[in-house]
C-alpha cells in the first residue's frame, strides 16, 4: 500500500498554518509589537511537525484533523515559544531560527520573552476549544494534562534545564537520554496521544500511541543531532555545528553518528510495530516515522 | 453585620499555601534547580489575595473554596510566574520581592525564566483538575477563556508590554488606565469569575462580579502606586520609590495621590453597589475591598 506522505504532510500544514493565522492575534491590535513579535515567529514556518502528528494521532483512531485543530495548533505555539525563550541571550543565545533572526534579534529581550509567555498562554486557552469540537470534560482534563506535563518541569522544561546545566561537561549516555526524552520526546509524544484522546482512544491505544510516539521523539532529536553535524546551516534555517562549538550533550557525541543513526533506525522499527494493530489508519504515523530518520533537515 | 476579613484571610491563606505546597514539584525530584526556584517564589509568601478572591467569588454564587482550590492555586502560580518574569534584568531589573531576593538573583536568569514558564504550565494543568471537582466541559471552558485571556497578550502579558515600553515617557491618563486595567485588573476580575465560574454562577451573577473585579483590581494597583511612594521597602517587601525612578505610569504621577486615593475610594464604593444583590453570601469580597484601600503594605 502507498502514501504520499509529501502531499499529506503538505495539505495538513497549509490547513494548520491556515488556522494559526486565525487564532494568532492581529497585527493591528494593541499591543502591537507583542502581537507581531508573536506572530513573526509562529509563522516563520518550520514543518509543522507536531501538529500533523496531533492530526495523525487522532486519525489513528478514526477521527480528523479538524475535530483536534485548536489541539494541534496549540502544540505547535508551546513549541514555537520554547524555541524563542531557548534562543534567549540566558539561554543557547542563537541569532537565527526557522530562516530568519531569532525573536529577541527583532524585537529585544523583554518583547521576547513575553511572546513567548503569550504563545504558552494562548495554546491552553486554545485547548480549552476543543470542546466546542465535541470533546467531554473528563477527556479534555486528560488532554490538559497530557499536554502540560509534556511540556512543564518533568517534561519540555525541565528537559532544557538539564541541556543548560550540562553545557562543558563531560556528556554520558543516561543524561543525553535524559534531555533528549524530557526536551525533545515528551512533547512529540504528547502531540499524538493528544489528537487520539480527543478522538476517544481507548486506554490500549493510547499506551500503544505512547510507545510510538516515545519512539518518534527520540528518533527524532537524534537525526537533529546528526543533521547539526551533517547539514548546513542553509539547509536546517539555524546556525549547524553549534552543538559541539556549545558542547553540548548529543548523541553522536556519545555514541557516534554510525550508532546514534543505528538507534535511530531501531526506534522507529519498534514504533512500526507498535502502530501495527492499527492497520491501515496509522499509515501517516508510520509514514512520519520514515520521514523522520531519511529527513535532510 | 460583623466580617471578620483578618481571620477570613488567614484561614483561606492557610488553607491555600498548604495547596500550593502539595501542587509544586517536590524539591528532590529531577531538576532539583528548576523545582527549587519555582517553589521559592511561589512560597515566599504575599498575601494570596487572588486565591482568596477566587474562593470569594465562588462563595459569592454559593460555592465553597475546596472546590476551587486547584483554580486558585492556578491563578496564584500564574501571578508568580508574571513577578519573576517582570523581574528579569530584561525588564524591570528588580533585586528583591517578597522580602527576598528576586529568582534570577538566586538562580540565575536561564533557571528563572524556566520557573516562569513551568509554573505557567502548571497553573493551566491544575485549572484542568478543576474537572475532579465537578465542573462539565463547557464550565471548564469558559474559566480556560476567563483566565487564559485574562494572562495572555490582551491581558497581563499586554499590560506588561506597555509598562515597559512608556518608561520615560510622558505617561497621560489614557494610558495610565490601559496599564493598570491589563497588567493588574484582567487576572484580578478573572480570580473572582473564575470561581463563580465553577461554582454554577448566572450570566447576571457574573457580569456584576466582572464590574465588582474590575473596580477592585483597579483600585488595587491605584493603591500599589500609592504605596509605592509612602510605604518603605521593609513594609513592601520589595524596593520602595522604584516608579519614580524608573519613571513609571502611575496613578499618582498623573493624577497626584490625592485625587488617586479618591478614585480608589471611588471604585470600591462602585463595587459595593455591584455586589448588593449578592446579600450576605458576598461579604467576603465587599470586606476585601474595602481592605484593599485600606491596606498598608
Amino acid at each position: 500500500m502507498t502514501f504520499d506522505l509529501a502531499a499529506y504532510m503538505a495539505e495538513r500544514a497549509r490547513a494548520v498554518d491556515q488556522s494559526l493565522d486565525r487564532f494568532l492575534p492581529s497585527e493591528t491590535a494593541s499591543p502591537e509589537s507583542l502581537h507581531k513579535a508573536m506572530r513573526y515567529s509562529v509563522l516563520a514556518g518550520g514543518k509543522r511537525l507536531r501538529p500533523v502528528l496531533v492530526a495523525a494521532g487522532a486519525e489513528a483512531v478514526g477521527g480528523s484533523l479538524d475535530a483536534v485543530m485548536p489541539a494541534a495548533c496549540a502544540v505547535e505555539m508551546i513549541h514555537t515559544y520554547s524555541l524563542i525563550h531557548d534562543d534567549l541571550p540566558a539561554m543557547d543565545n542563537d541569532d537565527f531560527r526557522r530562516g530568519v533572526p531569532t525573536n529577541h534579534k527583532v524585537f529585544g529581550e523583554a518583547i521576547a520573552i513575553l511572546a513567548g509567555d503569550a504563545l504558552l498562554t494562548l495554546a491552553f486557552r486554545l485547548l480549552g476549544d476543543s470542546v466546542a469540537a465535541g470533546a467531554d470534560a473528563q477527556r479534555l482534563r486528560e488532554v490538559f494534562i497530557e499536554v502540560a506535563d509534556a511540556a512543564g518541569s518533568a517534561g519540555m522544561v525541565g528537559g532544557q534545564v538539564a541541556d543548560i546545566e550540562c553545557e562543558g561537561r563531560p556528556a554520558d549516555a543516561a543524561l543525553v537520554d535524559y534531555i533528549h526524552t524530557h526536551k525533545t520526546a515528551a512533547l512529540i509524544r504528547a502531540s499524538i496521544r493528544s489528537g487520539a484522546i480527543l478522538a476517544g482512544a481507548t486506554p490500549e491505544e493510547l499506551k500503544a500511541l505512547g510507545v510510538a510516539g516515545d519512539d518518534l521523539g527520540l528518533a527524532f532529536q537524534i537525526m537533529d543531532d546528526i543533521l547539526d553535524i551533517t547539514a548546513t546551516s542553509e539547509e536546517l534555517g539555524k546556525t549547524a555545528g553549534k552543538d559541539q562549538a556549545q558542547q553540548k550533550a548529543t548523541y553522536p557525541a556519545v555514541h557516534g553518528i554510525e550508532t546514534s543513526r543505528r538507534r535511530a533506525r531501531a526506534l522507529i522499527a519498534d514504533a512500526h510495530a507498535a502502530l501495527e494493530p492499527f492497520g491501515p489508519r496509522a499509515l501517516p504515523l508510520r509514514a512520519l516515522g520514515t520521514f523522520i530518520i531519511e529527513r535532510k533537515a
